[in-house]
């Protein structure tokens, strides 16, 4: 926040942050999917160049917000740093709102890019205890690897580190890892590649849920409190 | 600028580095595009390789020019830094023009590497609505991660984060994010995978352009001012 | 080691993380390749997405993990580091126990995340000398680069320079470089892309441990000792 | 060099690591060239995997080997070097023959773990006009990227830098961008998707050493003088 403005400008830079960061990520993973679909017919090239493509937008998006928001472009991120007590109460719900209103725009922006109507709802089914089971796996995975760059002094690194992790995720769990409630929203509006089923949403949401409250805990146990800066200055060359 | 040298020296190696900057370019963008379309009839693996031989490309280019001439090499690129103010006026119109002839100079080189004229205009018509949106889209999305960049303080990840989002962006908009207007140029004296026919040019470097109008505005709003270095040495573990 | 907390709770963290780690190495490993080898029969494609995937797997992970257990998810690691003196006799047993542990554990993971049974032992026969060469060129690269970033100060580099060096490795060696005496057990119990059968298991290791051997000398021989902080600082700008 | 050691142990410790790395480079080359044609007939899918094998080889050895020796590798590299005062006439020489030595060693290495006879002469012609401008556009674009960095204290971003180059150069030249003598030489020594034909070495060599010379004018005209440390912890944030 700069020194001669109102808290309340502060605010609407890291909600309009949010929104925009979520808009852009769903934008590359919605028309990346569209593009993929529409170049070839083999399925592994399509999520090769989905995963690719997400993982090089997760790199600009992370970097252009991280010093606004700290660009967490996700529901599950903002819970979890609620119950690290890095963010409030009232931030926190005006922060996942502007990410689902953000996914939502999105997805509407990469559907108009392709020529598609503006909404569709997706017909794709994605219900099965394996699916829900990645979607666990998936979320631990992200958060843990969101904080342990965080709580041990390598915030910088998050771009990258985020991108790659996702990328690979993509392809080591069955249901390709959504690991945000806001995109799983945003990927409804979508009857494309990457699209989700309305029906189908709550129970991803849900995991995703679980594997916040499962992270939360294992982030406890291993991160038990931020690394001082003088620590880290003195460990990494 | 040395100590020793005149003012002029240090321009004619400022714009020399645009022009050899934007010439690799055009060189990566058109060389990768024929080498692909030989090599398979997969348009998708084609765009994965165009994509990944661009973004190699730009981390190596930015690297070299970044710290003699900024590294701009695209006109849109110059602009914002004119709206913003860190260039002069008549440095901006004389990167403009080594940013163009390198284009061109970079085509004919590719057209040569390949065993082709060195020009021929393209006859690939690439004109639409969606095309028009993508790439207000990607302009902006450019303009933002450049300046996400710049204006917090970590000029030194520019490389990579727009070598990371320009890929990505290849795949996540439909015209394939051309996002700058030498580029374009020269990407009207190819008849091969990457060409654009001169015809479609005018309206995608509008619409570059509208994009960049758009961008200045978000990223006085979003980075209101440069992070002074002192706040970045103590934020950035 | 937190100031408040007694040293067993200390390591279990560190085994905890050596664990989780090795886990999630094999999810990612494992859970790639069965998802590749579904969604396409080009196998060049399936070791593309198999490489991609386990190296944005491992610098998710070694970043995680690194500032809790040093991230060796590796027998080969943390016998080398036993040899050069950096880890007890006691803990290097622990660790391993809990990397063997973890790959078992992560195997079953991934199999139940894409719906097969949780332990189904390979069938696939990996018997030659040139793959026996090749584990053992495999795992003094791997061995080399880890050292060579860690005794020359740049352990920060070693999460994105170990991704690099394997999805390489997965390439260029006749075996897709295992490397990995832990990920050798893991990969006995999938009967899947990524799969070695259990009789070929034995020799793997045995030219794992051949191979750590010779970069133990070659480790010694190159990087006598480890670079004193105040030099790295004074030497990289 | 150590305190306790003599100049001479210092020597074979740089001449061992350019002989290791030049050997470990024409193992990524030509070990992933074969293994990309055994797994599919889609050329662009071949071309793909060599790259990013080399990519991700390059990144291990620059970074395995740069603190010992600098990590040349590469015969126009050390010319280059030599032109620009910072390696000595006989270490020059003794670095290339090394080289040379190490990428014969590496190839025979690839061809032994692919179960091919240690040497067969290539028979892939590699002879025409594009070709060799593309030879030395390579080696210039190259050697700027390296002293790009060099020059200007940020020769921490070398292996990254100069891998994603190189990954991209394969795409955007028709020859590949050998820019290397050394692996021209050992490329001659596998009759495999990466080999060249004794006969058509010479001129490729010939062109990396135009390519050279143009190089090093470009980088006194660029480069001026070495960016003094100083200047730099003020510049990078």
């Amino acid at each position: 926040m700069l020194l001669n403005e109102s808290p309340g400008l502060d605010r609407v830079r890291r909600l309009t942050a949010e929104a925009i960061g979520t808009a852009f990520l769903l934008i590359a993973v919605v028309g990346s999917g569209i593009m993929a679909s529409r170049l070839t017919h083999d399925t592994a090239i399509q999520l090769l160049a989905n995963a690719a493509a997400t993982a090089g937008a997760l790199v600009g998006i992370i970097t252009m917000f991280a010093a606004i928001s700290g660009a967490h472009i996700n529901p599950a991120v903002t819970l979890a740093s609620r119950a690290l007590g890095t963010i409030s109460r009232r931030d926190s719900a005006l922060y996942i709102a502007a990410q689902v209103v953000g996914a939502c725009v999105g997805t509407i922006l990469a559907n108009a890019m392709f020529d598609l109507p503006a909404v569709e709802l997706s017909t794709q089914a994605r219900t099965s205890g394996p699916l829900w089971l990645s979607e666990v796996i998936a979320t631990i995975g992200l958060l843990l690897v969101i904080h342990g760059c965080v709580r041990t002094g390598r915030s910088a690194a998050v771009p990258y580190v985020v991108a790659a992790w996702i990328a690979g995720a993509y392809w080591f769990t069955s249901s390709t890892s959504f690991a945000n409630p806001a995109v799983t929203v945003g990927r409804t509006l979508t009857d494309t590649f990457t699209g989700i089923a309305p029906s189908s949403a709550p129970m991803f949401i849900t995991m995703q849920l679980v594997g916040t409250a499962i992270a939360i805990g294992l982030i406890r146990l291993l991160y038990p409190q931020p690394t001082p800066a003088a620590q880290i200055l003195q460990e990494s060359p």
